[in-house]
């Protein structure tokens, strides 16, 4: 091998699937430097503030000693976790959970102490788009369950077609992003006699958990009987509180030997901060009274921008059961072509829209072609603006078809 | 395959090395539970204070919104990292720094980056203890390369010899973690040459770089000139700040595609926390008055240390040029037996000492044996005691052999 090939990047890494946002991020730039104001529907960044026992705490943030915390979290904040699983009805030990760096590092240190390298992983589509990159970077091959009826949940008989001597897990996600889709009990009971009968996994990324329409939460793995085993819940704060900027989550197991695996690979990384993890364990300790008002802001969202995008002609939504997205199908022709030209040659009364073309968040080809993710995480009049701009771009897009939606 | 063999966790998570630290602290837990006071000098944790002015940016961070950074690091973090390494001589731009959660996950992107499972990494002996899992981890194998005299770098016949088509990376620390031993301009070129010619990442651990008590700081592999698709700097300010509960470090390189790959890594886990981050850029900006007495404060300790064991019979320490780590040979048939010993069944006026065994610092079978790492992380008179425990625990541990070092 000649020298320039020697210092590429790794092949794991080259082989990363690429990321649309990234291709269209300088496009937004651009606009900006035209003059032209971008709303960005495409970050699932809350514009909600936190709750104030969070910013409470940060006022102390100046006088925490910054020393390493346990591989596993501060002991203060693991318990927080465990009263706040308790309180939900999931009855969990300081043991059964592992404080994390957001829902990214609760996957990637569930994917890594529960697969190798070559195996599979079934992923119901359409999922939460880094999901590809973090199973590519973990060896693994990600294998796509198409959805259920309006992006639900898959016929249980889809997820066992796909089971092979190489399949370890099932990921999934509920409520989903993108599709806002809630698992329910019976949903989630199928993939689990599932995953008890092949000896599988059954990864759940709860990230969305609280932010459901109907009812106080979505369903947890971990309230089925008989997958103490099998089950392992991925979670994040970052949605729920509204602290992204924080980037605390948790990994939380009944498998004491999964969980001791996934503590010997955080042991690794040492330690989270101290800072970030002190100031959630105040809210985790109260959170539903905050949760409520976070909830009733955006099922009023989801319900003013579904009526809006009713009115649009040609554009078929997707009613979302949580979490705050809504996903759509567009009269286009290419949805990230049409992303692209939003910003690159669009305006109305010098605005635009960024929106996320869906293509990335299924590994079937050509599937998610004409959807894009639009996040409810602006204010009801900016979200309003921003579906009138999108009808107006669909109205003067030349790559508009005819195609009408049943 | 059976149920109970298909939810065991990966064998990836099972391959990798048992921390011996992991071994002790039970032993220390129940040696507090019965009154014994533990002196520890397993820990690299500083007792310092960190620079005023990181507190007084900590002050603010209830004002700061809890939003996203981006996957670099914020703009002005960036910013201060390049503006402090222009400082030290070395021209680097924004594009070809990422900020990171300590050395820890700058070298796991680095080896992601670079590096694909199977193939081989030269690490010199001894290294920091965690080297081993990382590699592990991402499916790499540890090639062990001997120390050159009293642990300093190895002799770059011993490098060369050790190349074959699977070689992808040489990850060497200066100065070193667990030794102190500095790598010279030399001994760094000679190892830069290598990487040329063979076609070789130079993977540069530089986390105690202004840790050193000759001169302002080591030579940095970016300060070499040819390394600029080869060299990657690792670096942490959790030892130079004294602030380890923040866990900033940073990935340093001009190869740009490697550095787009990390970047494209760094992406999945979306962000670093931003309180974090701006704690730190002031810092970043003025450092070097601080690090004066953090070195002045080391120097000291590590005189006292040495001249105190020095005088304690049959004990060979190695004095380190840099960072604050003693690694002394024993008079002890295992460095890991005495070391449990120490714990569970010695004490000295009510006290006793947890040190690390070197064990886990080498590859080779057999090597550091009767090697233990002591952390100068106390006052003089704490480290002072800390020795005197020491040497009454050699005189009356019963493994205690009759060796004589040279």
């Amino acid at each position: 091998m000649g020298e320039a090939t020697r210092t590429r990047p790794s092949r794991r890494a080259r082989e990363l699937p690429p990321s649309p946002i990234r291709a269209l991020a300088p496009l937004a730039e651009a606009a900006k430097q035209r003059g032209v104001r971008v709303l960005h529907l495409n970050i699932g960044q809350p514009d909600l503030p936190p709750p104030p026992c969070v910013l409470e705490a940060l006022a102390e943030a100046r006088r925490l000693p910054l020393v390493y915390a346990p591989a596993r979290g501060l002991p203060e904040t693991v318990d927080a976790w465990c009263a706040y699983y308790r309180r939900q009805g999931i009855e969990i030990e300081p043991a059964e959970v592992l404080v994390t760096s957001g829902a990214s590092e609760a996957l990637w240190l569930a994917l890594l102490a529960t697969t190798d390298p070559g195996d599979e992983v079934l992923v119901p589509e359409p999922f939460y788009a880094p999901y590809q990159g973090l199973l590519a970077a973990a060896g693994l091959r990600l294998v796509p369950v198409p959805p259920g009826p309006s992006l639900g949940p898959p016929d249980p008989v889809e997820l066992r077609a796909r089971v092979t001597p190489r399949t370890r897990a099932i990921l999934l996600c509920s409520p989903a992003n993108p599709s806002g889709a809630v698992w329910d009990r019976a949903a989630l009971a199928a993939a689990g006699e599932l995953a008890r009968q092949a000896g599988l996994y059954l990864l759940s990324d709860e990230t969305y958990r609280e932010i459901v329409f109907d009812g106080p939460r979505a369903t947890s793995v971990l309230e089925l009987p008989g997958l103490e085993e099998h089950a392992l819940v991925i979670d994040s704060l970052s949605k729920r509180f509204n602290v992204c900027g924080l980037r605390i989550g948790a990994l939380a197991t009944r498998n004491r030997a999964v969980m001791a695996a996934a503590l010997e690979l955080a042991e690794l990384r040492l330690a989270l901060p101290v800072i970030d993890q002190l100031a959630v364990t105040g809210a985790l300790a109260a959170p539903r009274p905050y949760v409520d008002q976070v909830v009733a802001a955006y099922r009023a969202r989801r319900d003013a921008v579904l009526a809006a995008l009713a009115a649009v002609p040609g554009v078929e939504a997707h009613r979302p059961g949580g979490a705050f997205y809504i996903v759509a199908r567009l009269p286009v022709d290419d949805a990230e072509r049409f992303a692209a030209w939003l910003l690159a040659e669009f305006e109305h009364r010098g605005e635009t829209v960024m929106v996320t073309p869906m293509r990335s968040f299924y590994a079937t080809p050509g599937a998610g072609r004409d959807e894009v993710r639009l996040a409810l995480v602006h204010a009801p009049e900016t979200l309003a603006r921003a579906v009138e701009i999108l009808a107006a771009g669909l109205a003067a897009y030349p790559g508009r078809n005819s195609r009408t939606h049943s």
